[in-house]
């Protein structure tokens, strides 16, 4: 296999972009990694979303956005995971790009959610549940991750105000961020008394519904070398899958399929935890980040929450976590956060990251989750 | 790049299968290719699929496959090119292989279609279209195939009796697949005096809402070398896109992506349209097969009506087509058809296709299509 690098990458502003189709948000987007490649042609793309099918009523996105971004004839494929559709994509195109089957692929994420209402993108989210064991009896995913929450709160003694605390975290973060869809500052006592959606979870521990875009260049790693430009290696890559219904789970506290993934990731990139400078993760629900933290072995076992109140992944903590504002504070358009992940690492390493720039990092991880868990991928990146 | 061999194909009854969920049939299925292989744990897996969140309310059927077919915590993908999904699919597993990830996967495709009633399956096959341009103005998939149809019977000289034997040849060959849903013959009487659906075309020039699935194996040449039995090479692997909108193309009568993906096939095989001793293309309607087999060059351009009346794609013609009946005669699973191709051609290529058999095949191709035809995923294969 040869070696791959991300050579360009490119995120628009996240929110609720009325003005815009998927397929104009998803140009815009795609042409700002071109513009930073420094390429107008690609051999391949593939594109992660989730269901535009029942967000904007369009399948077949690969062909049709090959065709609006002026690369009509390439091969052009989407891939579904759930929320891990934008990590499953960036890993498709690195498999194509390690492979040799292409030597230029643009790998991007895009979902428009806001063309519908508020109980429709619900539903439209609910697919990603086991609809016959959760979905049909009235689950959704707060409900989820509030049964994941309070199991985390019983066995751990995980407080209320921890989960509060990567909110507060992640806004702090996501204020430096021009791309955020809420780009503020919050209080933990704001997340608190905020609307209770699933107790304990209120609306201040969700992410958003969001329309937005990323997207991401790669290239083999001779090639970024020959450009000149700080060479982001693609150092780990895995993916991983687990039941899906949380009801066939031994422990609902532990992603099984995220320490598989990141085992993975770290036995190729011959890194471990100790050795990542920031982490992207998928923060959906503030108790993600936590259960997240674990699973990838950054923080010990139940000490998620305890990690977060001591500022551990803090911007200038031990390890920063979600230094993008993750998903709470940028924003969740599902299908793009696994790419807008590995924009935020790469725009690090090169030390692009401006006011929330972490000093000289070197190794960073993203990991992108579908559903409650069930699927997460994974990637190590490292700067040469 | 590693050679990949498939090692492994499983295909069930295909039809109206109400007694069976979407989960049911792919775990069905994807045992019987295991089974052929003579392995019981895969790799990865990936699953074509077009639109299960529209179909079954369901999305996220990697994991959930990966799951309920005992293979938890493996890499599970779904990838979607509309109607090419399982050819998409297939296309992935082979660079999987191909680039020294994995070493077995699993490749399958399934579609559940009769779980809604035929307006909203209609509508859910629409979103193949370009819904901004085709599908909002009313135009559904018989309307842009009759266009087709329309267009070559002017510029051409085709008869509305050359489509109906494209139908009547298919279901010859498909009334010896037991497999197929519709397993008899028809005659071009029959075809010409069928339900008017979008004139020229007519219901029997349509291939059917169908519930099924296929799946395959792949693995390294030296590993299915090992095993002692046929070993079927995919020699040829390519994809490539076109404008969704039939407005947005010079000549609608002219496939241009299956053009492109054939000739690249070609190439990477090393062979030509004369090499190939059978074809397997996606004659999701009458005019769909033969602007296919002229795309591909196994017929002049134009002459694709002319071929099939003279017998050249018969199944002991000078270059058979749909041996297995078509999507016209064993149905049209959408995502499952690109992998059903495969397994016929692989079943060709050993010997084992029964009644239908050709006489001692060595090469094979397959064509699968999605849209009106701005996805195609052609394959390459030959028994070593």
């Amino acid at each position: 296999m040869r070696e791959v690098a991300v050579i360009g990458v490119g995120i628009t502003k996240w929110g609720e972009i009325w003005e815009q189709s998927l397929r104009d948000i998803y140009v815009e987007t795609a042409l700002l990694a071109l513009q930073d490649a420094g390429l107008d042609r690609v051999d391949s793309m593939l594109v992660g979303s989730m269901t535009p099918g029942l967000f904007v009523g369009q399948e077949h996105i690969g062909a049709l956005l090959a065709d609006y971004l002026g690369q009509k004839h390439i091969p052009a494929a989407r891939v579904e995971s759930a929320c891990a559709s934008g990590g499953l994509a960036f890993r498709m195109g690195f498999i194509e790009v390690a492979s040799g089957i292409s030597d230029v692929v643009l790998v991007s994420g895009v979902e428009k959610m806001t063309d519908v209402g508020g109980d429709e993108a619900t539903y439209a989210l609910s697919t990603a549940a086991d609809q016959e064991y959760e979905g049909y009896h009235g689950l959704t995913f707060p409900g989820l991750y509030a049964l994941i929450a309070r199991a985390h709160m019983e066995k751990y003694g995980t407080t209320r105000e921890q989960l509060a605390m990567v909110a507060v975290k992640n806004h702090r973060n996501g204020a430096l961020n021009p791309h955020a869809q809420f780009p503020f500052e919050i209080t933990v006592d704001q997340v608190i008394n905020s609307v209770k959606v699933a107790d304990p979870i209120n609306i201040l521990d969700c992410s958003p519904i969001t329309d937005g875009a990323a997207a991401a260049v790669l290239v083999p790693a001779d090639r970024a070398r020959a450009a000149g430009k700080s060479v982001i290696k693609v150092v780990g890559s895995s993916h991983a899958s687990d039941s899906i219904a949380l009801a066939q789970r031994q422990d609902i506290t532990w992603l099984e399929a995220t320490y598989r993934a990141g085992k993975k990731a770290y036995a190729m990139a011959g890194k471990n935890p100790q050795d990542l400078d920031l982490l992207e993760v998928h923060d959906c629900f503030t108790i993600a980040e936590i259960c997240v933290t674990e699973a990838l072995g950054v923080v010990e076992k139940g000490r998620g929450g305890a990690a977060v109140e001591a500022g551990e992944t803090d911007r200038d903590g031990r390890i920063p976590v979600n230094t993008s504002g993750g998903l709470k504070s940028k924003g969740h358009p599902v299908g793009a956060t696994g790419v807008a992940q590995v924009v935020e690492v790469v725009q690090q390493l090169r030390g692009e990251a401006g006011g929330r720039q972490v000093k000289d990092p070197r190794v960073g991880m993203t990991q992108n989750m579908g559903g409650s868990g069930a699927s997460t991928v994974c990637h190590i990146f490292e700067r040469e």
